[in-house]
């Protein structure tokens, strides 16, 4: 069926296959691993207004694939076709337009969408082939970067055993490997003995349903903890550092990430553990000077007063539900890229990236 | 029906009334406010063990007003009764026995039980009025414990008057006020503007569930977080204490609390906040040296693993559950008592207290 890789015991959030895309449903998981076969638009869109793909660089890649939907004479192997059908420009704008829509504020989805237009070329019709192309590009693009930033990471977390982690920046979020979860399964790879605690990450459960579900099918150790009980773990000195994605670096070093992340960066300051930021280049907002500038997202309350769809509070309640923080540059021990890892000072050294 | 005092918009945890005692199920809450009429003591028992009644205070007073029963001629006035019944020193030892096995670890259930049978005085036959004089005596001394603790802590809060809480050491949990809420309610009484931001406190959600609900239902101003959202609410300035209850205190002022608040105690010394504990006289052991010689109760990993019965995780995933967990005497601002507001150095002021 679909190709697999040296990673296969690795989820795919996203993957092609001669003709059609195929979406792992993370709204499913962890009880149920059930694919969505996209043949249209419409599908992609779904998927991705309603989360069943999630994560920035999966977002982008969907999309990119999207926009080559209905795509003729499926299961024809890709490396087969020498020509094929052609798009007016008109129809692949229609398609942008739409599927921009599906999470507007995301911003690698319409860094996506732009990328996969400008390859038309301003041309009146375009042959799917290049868009393909183009498609495949950032795919694999973004599987290079991780593999890049599992490199470099590998040597810092495998000095570190016994890491934990917060939300979901693992393969399931973006091509393969993830940010965050590279350098453990790198490090795993290489026969390295590894322990994950897993914050189970409120109000989402990115942890609870992802991390822990990719983790555990990798073979990687791990262990599920509430969100509160990192400060234990860390007291009883059963972690040696912490791990996590971003979501945007100011240039400043400053970190937004998924709200609890600033709790984990003050508990490895007060623990003196290293406090690792692991993120491709492209997350590195050299126009925003510093995390006070970056705007934080106020969610649904429901997030908060129900779990599950499952009311767990008094109606009516107040909730503040910022979707992340800022985690000040001080508190960072260093931030792993696929350009390598940049230390302090990172006003100097991010810039000099 | 009962009797209400002037704190009538705060809940009755436990009530007794002419013969019959009343239990707020907090099972149901906050969904619905459901009492328990309670006329056996099988009644008293199953509440204890099912959690329909919770916090240390409240177990005790339920178990003493448990053994009355069934109690005679209910709905005649307490205050009517010259004489009643007598019960026999066997069949209140068998309600004894029977009713600490309802929860075998909670320490006030059996302190409650051995003082209301001292009160027998070892008697072949005890006078039920004898006892009951005795139930309403532990009821009244956790009802003053609280009052007082309410006024020291007052103005305290006054000072810094928009806080955090974590758990429930409200009016839920004891006779009436609370502990940690204590202060709050008698500030919010005296006119005070106050602002509480609510820790949800997974794994069990007292303070989404509870906190949240008597605090909206007494009037005071209150917002709900998730626990990883403390440090935010911080950052940005929202919070000038965290004021928590404690389960058990060391002699050296280490403090043993639900799970979360070591992380809560930490933030605060990272923001340079004050970190109040509030709790009656009893919760501290001058037997027990430090933090560490404190066993922490791990519970059910399906605590962590489900929310409401919903599974959040996957099958068979790892979990690390501690109850409580201690923070260290160096990180707590002063420990909030009825004998009045005890600071360090803990390991003199505590035994002087």
């Amino acid at each position: 069926m679909f190709a697999e890789d040296r990673d296969s015991i690795l989820p795919r959030a996203v993957a092609w296959h001669d003709g059609e895309l195929r979406l792992l449903d993370q709204t499913r998981l962890p009880q149920a691993e059930v694919y969505v076969s996209c043949r249209d638009v419409e599908t992609v869109y779904e998927a991705i207004a309603s989360l069943r793909v999630r994560g920035a660089p999966a977002i982008g890649i969907a999309a990119a694939y999207g926009l080559l939907l209905p795509f003729q004479d499926i299961h024809v192997p890709d490396e087969l076709r020498v020509q094929d059908s052609q798009v007016s420009i008109e129809e692949l704008q229609r398609r942008a337009d739409y599927l921009i829509q599906a999470r507007p504020t995301a911003v690698n989805l319409a860094w996506a969408i732009k990328r996969m237009l400008n390859s038309a070329q301003g041309r009146q019709n375009v042959d799917v082939l290049t868009l393909l192309k183009e498609a495949k590009a950032i795919h694999a693009e973004d599987a290079k970067a991780c593999r890049a930033i599992g490199e470099f990471g590998a040597p810092l977390v495998s000095g570190h055993p016994r890491l934990l982690t917060h939300c979901n920046a693992g393969a399931l979020a973006v091509s393969e490997l993830g940010t965050a979860l590279a350098p453990i399964y790198v490090a795993h790879r290489q026969g390295i003995k590894l322990h994950v605690f897993v914050d189970e990450t409120r109000p989402l459960l990115q942890g609870a349903r992802l991390t822990a579900w990719e983790l555990r099918r990798a073979g990687v150790d791990s262990t599920l903890i509430t969100d509160s009980m990192a400060a234990t773990v860390m007291a009883e000195g059963r972690v040696d550092a912490v791990i996590v994605g971003a979501d945007r670096v100011a240039a400043n070093g400053d970190v937004a990430n998924k709200i609890g992340t600033l709790n984990l960066a003050i508990l490895c300051k007060y623990f003196n553990l290293p406090f690792y930021v692991a993120c491709p280049w492209s997350t590195i907002d050299l126009n925003t000077p510093q995390g006070s500038d970056i705007a934080i997202e106020q969610r649904l309350s429901s997030e908060v007063t129900r779990i599950m769809d499952v009311p767990i509070a008094p109606d009516g309640v107040g909730v503040f539900n910022p979707a992340f923080d800022v985690t000040p540059a001080a508190l960072v021990t260093c931030v792993i890229t696929e350009r390598g890892v940049i230390e302090p000072p990172f006003a100097v050294n991010l810039r000099a990236g």
